[in-house]
């Protein structure tokens, strides 16, 4: 097993979920200091003033995330270097003139309980996560193991390239913010090409598996979350029915509404209320309900169509129950699209490693990724950008809590990587 | 204020939910000891065996309640009788030949936060619930200081009774089992008169409000609660939808037909999906739901009519959706009527306290009362029972987390009873 | 068979509904001619103008159902008599001084299809409808047949009596106005003593067999109805989908949240969406939507409970489909109550009559009839009336497309009024 | 106002729904026939066999449409010679050697009500539709205008061409069963060439405006219609509504959790409940609901699920509610693909017709049309294809009542098809 699947598997273990990837930042940085990168970690990466209010952990989690992070390993150097925030970048500087080349890879996970059962090899080999309601379900793990691998072979061939070439290992993908608040900070403003990997997606319609890769997708869809609080009025169900105001039944009508809403003609959408929180007690008519809302539209206009729909339902809702409601906005991941030239230096890259003996030019998101926001701001000084798609054979589909991926896909994207790096940075 | 308004303030501060009435139940058993009786607590109370494997209390549970108790004031001596196990009898016995008469007073507490909000009396003198997620929103506070009033006032009218006097403080009256569990521990097989209070009921369709009682009841419905947890898929929302199983909208759509259920001719129907939790992340098609169903019907083949539809409803849900479901059942509470008999008691009795303005011989419940079992069981041996209702003006109904009451009524319960005894008891 | 199950035959094959009721008008006053009665026809007995506008027949349909009424049988010179308005009123007038009587006996019937199928008896013995989407599923041709009956047995004892018997056959029971536009005209003004019959209602939550009667019942539900219109907007569900308005699913959405309104804690609450229409085409959005909605409670306060909820989901349920409703309103029908004193004269009537078996005091009609609207208008001058269960083996409930009765209480009731007549008319 | 225009006006006059176009034939035939067509009529076009059973018209129904058709100007002689079928072939045989070209019109109409409203150009032009339930608002009036322009310009240019030349006037587009009963016929077999046109489709998801042109589709739906009947039973809502078995509320369920059905991954899907009919009368609970479904996929793999996920709520629902149903299905549209080379040669014919400004290669039909099972049938003998969008400004979008268009874009449409000919059939 290469070492870089090694720290896969380590990752795996030790999954943290968004703005709490303190012991995920601090060994990243561990490793890389030790391959002898300088590391900027935690508030030098991130503006953290542009991480959304909601999402934001109290100081209290973020001394539980720093405790555990010890606890569970991590260099407590390295935890104290993070100030509480994840993150981290590294940069590989030739001093030669040249473009400067910025990865992304995602470090966080997904708030699931990883199953723990014999047959399903991260139980069996012991790298099942050992924190509940945390589990690389989306190939996480895989991408920053690919990002630390990229460091590494660098190094082996320091001599023979120019410019820069940028490592962002960025927080908070699946939550909110993660790479606004990196833009934010500044650190795509001097991209001239950037890349972001992303295992186990699809083309032509069809899961991409092992030996197949994807030169870069155009699919993102703009996407928002919405988190609904209901607000009605308790009453026992027999003693006084008729002073109930039903959070409950409300929230429910308005979840089915919301998933019947019509599609667009115009392009994609997706909707998903995904968690719903309701009632207090059997013999209590629920007072209260939280529903959480996603939606996607593959336009901002479709996205705005959406958001008009869900509200025309919350407000009838509202009205037909008698309730009142609040509604905390997490803000909109846009959509993005990759660019030709940049697929095409990946395509040229992918026939050069065996590995990939499939290669589809243009591949499916089939949703969205906030690397979508920073391919947008290289994009808008002139740079180019793709999100390439390596295929992978796995277990279950994304977001599945039983996700296991092939594993050999992640030295064959840093092989990838190389290549793409020796065309576009050699003298 | 009388001493017994000082104990229902008490009570109210520290209030426990079912099962967990470790520091109500010590200090009931340390006022009667320091009265002079001697208490029977825990496991010579109630059966452990019979109370629901559902809702029994773990070990770590039970700890955390004793220590707490402690922590709020409990004698730790009498915490430790308790064994862990909640609820206490106290009897007065006159030695002489006669009647048993036992009284059902209940103990716990509603999971609910009460406000803490000026204006609200608890909350002004400073006697508001210091627990969270526990309330004494339907006056057992009150119960307990009134079968704790009854207990001193005998003691000053020792030489006048003749047969027994038995003191029941039962615990888990608003989840399961609190009755069943006495009854099944036989402190009711030699009892020929029970009688029950609660505050706070109604009759003709109308509140009861300070300065007036009803006798008894005959309304009570048979109950019975329902956890049902649905099991889906996990999928990605634009990935992968069409994986998924939605539980989420299953639950959903279970809900809003549950609560459409039709009517029966025959009587009272009530059904409640009192809680629901649905989902784990907003980009992930839920793969999981729990709902809480509450049903009750006015006799027990209208509560099984209501199952059978329920369970149609599940079942077909479950098929609509691709889902399974398993469901835990909490069992029966069954359907009660007072006695005419026993009722008329009562009536004499309240005709002698001058609180009581307005008598009405016949009230209503509105829903359930586990004291109906105990009612049943004592008739099934020829004896006679009643459920009265103490009027009382309130802050809001019962079961809303703001319910306060007119705490006059509790001087005026224990004089009605010591009254209903100097008949019942007398040479 | 007797001539009166001979004619509750006869009225069972023509059945006709609300306010079309002209061959059995006809027929009714042919037969009452023919004993020697002169009877009041048409606006004689109606008032027209007190006919809810949104039931009223247009010309046409006045003419469609007087040529259809000639068709099977009437006597054109009575059919003539109703100038196109049902209903018949005849009166024994004994030219003594007594109180006066009257009786209401229904007589339109329910717009379904009666079951042509062998071992239903009125398939199998001939006497099913012969009009479509007419059937007597409520009694009512029994009904029209004890009325002529009474009418019949009267004059066999003439000298008997004292005062004044009136015998209304009403129109439109099952619709609206029927009872109230009787009332308009003032023939309830001078009433003492009020009787309506009705067969296969229930007492002690059974219903009533063959053998049984209730004196009377107290447990009239006040009723409304109300016709909902839906006006969204067409769109084709592929090409233009987003620009639909669909208001077949906000119709859905509604009559599942209308059903699942919560009962009120202080009497009984009905509500029915008894047909929806919505669409026009497989393959556009549905631009409309009809819905019928009647309710009804135990009280006046009730039913606005159950209205304000009503017109509230209706209200939210446009706002979340971004439609328009209009809606109309036939009006309340009244809740009213039997007079102890008018049941206890029944009372004594059926211990008369050998083939009641078992007599109930109070039963229950468990829902409603505009007969309750004629009792309180008796009541407010100082009268008494009563609401008569005739208990009757069915073959299915009432309101069921294949609902025939026991014949044999048809001669029963009809005993049963003579001996109560003898009571309250004798010298 | 060219003839072909006038056609369009008389067609929109009398719109005639599917399988019922009596008049619009006998017209066609009558028009080509005076041009000196050969016409080949109703059985000779369709083979009656195929049609889809459901949707045949009674004897009696096409007895009607003739009748109809001759009161509203039809030729007798015609109407004579379609035997009640509808659909027209004319064939334009140069007598030498050449391709076989098709070309496709659709000549039925949708089942609305034209709004008769000042300002709407068919009104005030006197040109709105004469039939109740008939409106072309899909625009067949201008498709069978253009054939017959078409088929006029084609005589002015005899000489000039190879081959033959066959217009199939096609009924019953918008229900089922035209193109399948066309194709069964064998009109298809020897066809190499086929053109359909439709104007008001879109391109990169805007509708086509006049002056525009997309020369072929690729985004055909597969299609499917099902009619469902759930029987319950009835019951009184007040009396015995334990008794009843609600279809309205089942079917009400059904419609939101299928138009709640999840997306899919791999291409468009798209839900309709596009008609409900429920409920027999207001005070009695609904024994019946009848359910228009219409479902399509982008592939047959994703119409399959759809259909799955139909009938799992279908099952589960009746299971929910105690009922059964049937179900009629209409069967299946196919998906189709238009051909490069066959766009090709409509982009150059476009480029020599000034009336077209702005061409577009490939466009959108958003849905389904059953050419596609033309074009597939061509397309299996090795034929090439292609569907065209004539792009023209209309006030509605397609499938709305109000529906009229920019009456240019007929002219431009024939002169189009003449070019695309004379490339096709020059020697």
């Amino acid at each position: 097993m290469s070492q870089f699947t090694e720290y896969r598997r380590e990752f795996h273990r030790y999954p943290e979920n968004g703005w709490r990837e303190i012991r995920t930042s601090a060994r990243i940085a561990e490793i890389l200091t030790d391959m002898g990168y300088q590391c900027m970690m935690g508030p030098d990466v991130v503006d953290t003033d542009s991480i959304v209010h909601l999402v934001r952990p109290s100081i209290e989690e973020m001394q539980a995330a720093k405790e555990r992070a010890i606890a569970q390993g991590a260099n407590p150097e390295f935890v104290e270097r993070t100030q509480g925030v994840s993150g981290v970048i590294a940069q590989f500087d030739t001093g030669k003139p040249g473009p400067v080349t910025a990865f992304r890879f995602d470090i966080d996970c997904l708030p699931y309980d990883e199953p723990e059962k014999s047959g399903y090899r991260p139980f069996d080999e012991g790298f099942i996560s050992c924190n509940s309601g945390a589990v690389h379900a989306c190939g996480h793990d895989a991408h920053t193991a690919m990002g630390l691998g990229i460091a590494a072979r660098l190094l082996e061939k320091k001599e023979q390239f120019t410019g820069k070439i940028r490592l962002i290992f960025q927080p908070a993908e699946e939550t909110f913010g993660g790479a606004l608040s990196i833009i934010a900070k500044g650190h795509l403003d001097d991209v001239d090409r950037f890349i972001a990997l992303h295992v186990a997606l699809s083309a032509e319609n069809k899961p991409l598996p092992s030996h197949t890769i994807c030169c870069g997708c155009k699919d993102f869809l703009s996407a928002c979350q919405l988190d609904v609080h209901f607000e009605g009025r308790a009453a026992h169900p027999c003693g006084a029915a008729q002073e109930g105001k039903n959070a409950l039944l409300a929230a429910c009508s308005a979840a089915l509404n919301i998933h019947a809403i019509a599609p667009h003609e115009e392009g994609l959408t997706r909707v998903n209320v995904g968690e719903m929180r309701a009632g207090i007690a059997p013999n209590t008519i629920a007072p209260n309900a939280f529903l959480c809302i996603e939606y996607r539209g593959e336009t901002p206009a479709i996205a705005a169509y959406l958001r008009s729909r869900i509200f025309d339902i919350l407000d009838g809702t509202a009205k037909a129950y008698g309730l009142t409601y609040t509604c905390d906005d997490y803000g909109e991941v846009p959509a993005g699209k990759s660019d030709d030239a940049m697929m095409e230096v990946i395509g040229r890259a992918a026939a050069k490693v065996p590995w990939f003996e499939k290669i589809y030019f243009e591949g499916n998101v089939g949703g969205t990724d906030d690397a979508a926001a920073m391919m947008t701001a290289v994009q808008s000084h002139g740079g180019i950008a793709t999100y390439i798609g390596i295929g992978c054979d796995t277990t279950q589909p994304v977001h599945n809590a039983e996700f296991d991926i092939d594993e050999d896909c992640i030295d064959a994207a840093i092989d990838l990587c190389l290549h793409a790096l020796t065309e576009i940075h050699s003298k």
